[in-house]
């Protein structure tokens, strides 16, 4: 796979290990396009999509699960013509324009299956009761006169106005037809789809399974959350927010304890899980800083560390480890929760329909803002009612609390340097 | 509590069975609106917003709840002045317009506490390093010539551009300040303000206990999903529907069987699971029809039936049954999602912060609409990351195969009767 191969040239290139520059700030030259990053992350990852990977689940274990195959509606919907109000089922041929007085005969359930409709009369029927044969058109039951029901078995007359074929009558087939694609492989299985498949009398559907991944947060300098922190050091926020975003988003995920700088101890940790996760997702030491521990733990392995036009989130890691998908994600808690959501997630979303896509909207900027010509800027922001989305804290990745502020992603491709207030821009809702 | 006295006379009233003609398409006259009926879920649902009802958990068993109480930040983020760049750390004062050659000392890497910065002295340091006391700015690497860090251990000097104060510095508390309100009570608890509870060094959070929701569809004409299909029959997609909805967002629910449309049963069944859950939602049985269970069944409860102006799910029951807060929504499967939308999710993402609220985008319609005038039309959409909304479907209630389709809500408020392409609605992202 290119990828990989390209992977161990670049990590052991000159360019690579003079190559700072692609690193901070500067100009991206020799950087990889997300574009680029977000097809090598789909490559990786392609394997993971067999038949051997779908199951077949009730539909109430399919929430949020991603469907496998197409699936044809069995029958119609709805499977026969019924009264969409409480009213009086009639043949509308048989009632002239100024209106007229009939039978009215047994009363028509939901549920029940009505005896044919005899000219001259009416059927009361009530909301979703089928059609009686000879009737095609419901007057509700304020339009008759009187306009109320009459008392069952208790024979009377009503009268009703003249009423157009079809008033009120939901024609079998109206929704769907049978043998029509329902749903299509792929997609996403929210409460609508599932409902559909359940109006469709389907009680078992076949999806995607859920994708496990081995979260492993690295770095001396990361203590656990209940731990005291010594000088120097920050508490680890990366774990517990990318093993959020990963649940959140449907995937199973098997979390390490914090990961020493020592690449043998990482190595070690990878390999006591790596048999059993379909994907290893790694936070931080991808850097060209002196002590990279990911970076270094990865050598001898299939794997690449480029650097991404995007920011933050620019040094990544890719390829496999002991033929384990792999992905390096910065240090910092915004670069990893954009890393996700730039890649992971609609790669994800695009192969499995699970987790579902974000959506994107446009808005327009509340402020006005600068971003790296040549980078893809991804900066948090809050999405207003009225259409507009307000920046929360500035560019740096390490704001966790402006993050948690936020409810957006906004973009600023690559190529824009300044955006002014009022500017439109795509927004993904978080 | 006023709703459930007027429902009582309200339930008995002539006015309440003349009234079928609230029911259907006509002036809604005597109808509420959508905020009344709002209101009333908020006041049955009140007592439910008790402290006995908070719980203290691990943060990653707190994903998707609602936070019990504000909370302070412990401390502040960053704990410390540290490096935004892999790079020398330098007191700017000490480097002159031209720039300088420095004496580069041990290196500082992440998580390390380094010594006090001397005078014409340069501190290699890491990215998220603390920043030496003595030293004010962060000159990144690639400037540096040589540009490369210097081998550790080997005394040696590097040249260094003049850096103003500040530069590639984070300070102590730019993002967050010790004392500061951190997250308040009511907050949804996702990724990124789990993060941030884990990045201020806190492992356990205090949220709104889940709610538990009994849900009985009602019906003699619905047949369980797998089973053959009678004839006049259709099968059960509320149940399905309306269970992954409150799944979805986050509630407990427990799902009976399908109930029959014998009042009896339906009590019974209701008794049986009253005990244990928070709230009561019945789907269908509450119009005015010469069969409506559930009207039948919560007879001399404290239960009122009304129509809210809102198409579709204008009738809706509303009150207790036992005592336990109860909720009927009707029983077309649109019908009950946009119930719960409308009613239920608003009412608990307010009082808990979970569910989260829906994302309120304004759009442009594609195609005109029509819609009466007096109620609250709902219609479903699917929105375009244009910025505009297709319709999906008609307006009738019962186009499971269109809702599945659909990402939005399209809000049509009462007083509108007819929109053109192009026009703005406000839509809700599903």
């Amino acid at each position: 796979m290119t990828a990989y191969t390209e992977g161990r040239t670049m990590h052991s290139s000159p360019h690579e290990h003079g190559g700072a520059l692609h690193q901070h700030g500067g100009a991206p030259h020799g950087a990889r396009s997300v574009a680029r990053h977000r097809a090598a992350v789909a490559e990786l990852l392609a394997p993971l999509l067999t038949e051997a990977r779908a199951e077949t689940l009730a539909l109430r274990d399919a929430l949020g699960k991603g469907l496998a195959h197409d699936i044809a509606a069995p029958l119609s919907l709805p499977p026969f013509a019924n009264s969409q109000m409480d009213g009086f089922a009639i043949n509308s041929a048989h009632v002239p324009d100024g209106g007229a007085e009939l039978r009215t005969v047994d009363p028509v359930p939901a549920g029940a299956t009505p005896a044919a409709l005899e000219r001259g009369c009416a059927a009361p029927i009530m909301t979703g009761a089928m059609i009686p044969d000879g009737a095609d058109a419901v007057v509700p039951v304020e339009q008759a006169v009187p306009d109320r029901f009459p008392a069952p078995g208790v024979a009377g007359t009503v009268w009703l106005p003249a009423t157009a074929a079809g008033t009120f009558v939901r024609a079998a087939g109206s929704d769907i037809r049978a043998g029509e694609r329902a749903l299509a492989a792929g997609t996403f299985l929210g409460p609508a789809q599932l409902g559909l498949l359940a109006a469709l009398g389907i009680g078992e559907v076949t999806v995607h399974r859920t994708v496990t991944v081995l979260l492993a947060t690295t770095g001396d300098e990361v203590v656990e959350p209940g731990r005291p922190l010594p000088a120097g050091k920050i508490y680890d926020s990366n774990g517990t927010l990318l093993e959020s975003a990963l649940r959140q988003a449907g995937l199973a995920v098997v979390r390490t304890a914090i990961a020493s700088d020592r690449p043998e101890e990482l190595r070690a940790l990878l390999r006591s899980h790596a048999g059993s996760v379909d994907l290893i997702v790694t936070t931080g030491g991808v850097s060209k800083g002196a002590y990279e521990v990911v970076r270094q733990a990865m050598d001898g392995q299939a794997a690449e560390f480029v650097h991404v036009a995007m920011q933050p989130g620019g040094p990544q890691g890719i390829g496999t480890f002991d033929g384990v998908p792999f992905l390096g994600f910065p240090g910092n808690p915004v670069s990893c929760l954009v890393s996700f959501e730039m890649f992971l997630r609609p790669v994800l979303a695009g192969m499995f329909g699970s987790p579902a896509p974000r959506t994107a909207v446009p808005a327009r900027l509340a402020h006005s803002l600068t971003s790296p010509e040549h980078k893809h800027q991804v900066r948090r922001g809050s999405y207003q009612a009225d259409g507009t989305v307000r920046l929360e804290g500035g560019d740096s990745s390490h704001l966790m609390h402006a993050l948690a502020g936020s409810n957006a992603l906004v973009h600023v491709p690559a190529g824009v340097s300044a955006l002014a207030e009022g500017d439109e821009v795509e927004v993904w809702m978080l």
